[in-house]
């Protein structure tokens, strides 16, 4: 089927994404199943955490080795409902969908079930793996530790990253319930594609290294001021969003036995390492499935009716809007950026594959 | 010892609160563990959840039933690791304690314990109970929903309540790390105090009916308009409050067998009902219980250490503030507001019991 003028069709972004991987050296599987994760994210509309960072990031750090193509990952200490997984430095993708499916093999018999990851690189966008729960009928907790981009309330150095969390929970007839948001009011891709459009940011989604609100995203050096903790100021409580933060760090750091982002990420070489918290709840054990699930529909219904603000179309809960895009993209296919286009491009010559999108 | 001219001494608070519960039918034990929670609250300074509500709502509702002073409460469906508790509309105080134990003795064994809870009441400071984790060693979650006084993102009509989370993970040297936080940008109670100070509130916390910035708090009619989920506005992202928000509702409500609080709080009489989740992790079963202290110190005395912006005297980490109130309101008593006071010295007299603050 054509995708629409200028688009690119997702299965073949998927084939070209899976044959970069290959010539880097990631196995059949693991390319397989980051490429589809990479792409699904395109098609979700998270522009930033898609295959934009597939030639400048991860084919990248695969091919210098910061991260490891074949991991030797491992099962380091465990109870009936947890686990602590080691990465090995591995692709955040292929650790964390282990690490996931290890939560879900847990909570199949415990009922609940979470893995502690340490020592494993960037996963992408944290949805894809709470997403793996619903296969389960499951819901499934997805979180992680990033590159040290937040600033603290009170500090003008950033301290921590935008760590997001993601919770999918299934629905019945409606979308899923899928919640992923960075724990700041926005995470570093939404600058990035702000300097694309060549756009001002809002205040309130960053500061500058004397702490005043940064509005030009051109002008954020790294590690000077930085992003702002959800809540943006602390009148409108950005504490929380910095609380949220550290809840992140606690359990993807701390209790897989890393340390605290800001005592790590001392060097730019120390900053691709990751350290990820997974969790599943088997719906099954606390009510029946069917009752879950339609408990679901009705609420996302009730939202849906709320009476509206002039000017807003609807009232859209976590996971909604993103089902809408993936419909319309999965036919008309992918808006890439040009200048994402261009790093493919390129990419497919120094790799020596096939471009066919 | 006697306490700061003015203040209430701690101790004192918890023996009339003690003896006005069990006035009202509360069994000893229940009234002792109540009292103990609520005067606590008010030793860390979260005075709008603490004593200011003991009159006009505890009290209140226990007399007329609206709560139940002898619960049969009922673990109706289990796991290893989970379990739904039924709370036959007893105090949330005493049904959220029993959940959090039951949490924790699962989690012994399986090294996480999680409770569901349906058909509770109001249960006061999320904190409360997450902080019951750090007594056993482990990290402690603890949600609730509550009051349908926010608003969603393109509404102009409350959907949800101001969903509170908290949790609980124990330093070393340190002050634990405790962070209890509404969803919304600031909880009901905010306004109350604001009211009490004759202040303005911030633009940002809530709106009126027809979605514009509401700054007086006396203006605020429950049910028209309401306040704002985590982030304040669609640019500064409050779909992430509106979605961590609906995640508490998942967890406390529909997963317990309840429905959304939208579909059940349809009456002013619907609003006392409440439903929870709560949560705890073994910490040595993911890695030394001492290596994971230590390392919570390490993150705290970091985050102590980045540069402050002029004017800001400590970079703090959520529980920190909250510990120094405390050290403080030990010896020196708590400021409780003349309104408080007045009101518990009129609810000794209308239970006949002693008042001696």
């Amino acid at each position: 089927m054509p995708v629409k003028d200028g688009n690119v069709d997702g299965h073949k972004l998927t084939d070209l994404v899976v044959r970069a991987f290959t010539e880097v050296g990631l196995p059949d599987e693991d390319a397989r199943l980051t490429a589809t994760m990479l792409v699904r994210t395109d098609l979700r509309g998270v522009d930033s955490h898609g295959v934009a960072r597939l030639a400048s990031y991860y084919i990248r750090a695969l091919k210098d080795g910061r991260i490891n193509s074949n991991p030797k990952t491992e099962v380091i200490s465990q109870a009936p409902a947890t686990a602590v997984l080691e990465g090995d430095r591995g692709l955040g993708f292929v650790v964390g969908n282990q690490a996931m499916n290890e939560a879900i093999r847990r909570a199949e018999t415990a009922g609940a079930g979470f893995v502690s990851v340490r020592n494993s690189t960037h996963f992408g966008a944290a949805f894809n793996y709470a997403m793996i729960a619903l296969e389960h009928d499951m819901i499934g907790i997805s979180m992680t530790d990033s590159i040290m981009d937040v600033v603290p309330p009170g500090s003008n150095k950033p301290g921590i990253g935008t760590n997001p969390i993601a919770v999918a929970a299934p629905a019945a007839k409606r979308a899923h319930f899928i919640l992923d948001m960075a724990t700041s009011v926005v995470a570093a891709g939404k600058l990035q594609i702000a300097r694309w459009e060549g756009k001002p940011i809002p205040e309130g989604w960053a500061i500058d290294g004397e702490g005043k609100p940064l509005t030009e995203p051109d002008k954020w050096v790294r590690g000077e001021g930085g992003l702002l903790p959800l809540g943006g100021t602390p009148d409108l409580r950005s504490f929380k969003g910095f609380g949220l933060a550290t809840v992140v760090e606690i359990l993807s750091a701390l209790l897989s036995g890393s340390p605290a982002t800001l005592l790590r990420q001392t060097s730019p070489e120390a900053r691709s390492g990751s350290n990820h918290f997974f969790g599943a709840f088997k719906i099954a054990s606390f009510l029946p499935l069917e009752d879950f699930r339609n408990s679901m529909d009705d609420m996302i219904e009730a939202f849906g009716a709320l009476p509206r603000l002039p000017g807003v179309e609807k009232v859209y809960v976590a996971g909604e809007y993103e089902a809408e895009i993936e419909r319309e993209r999965r036919v008309n296919g992918i808006p890439l950026h040009s200048s994402v286009v261009a790093s493919l491009k390129t990419m497919s010559e120094e790799l020596g594959i096939e471009y066919d999108l």
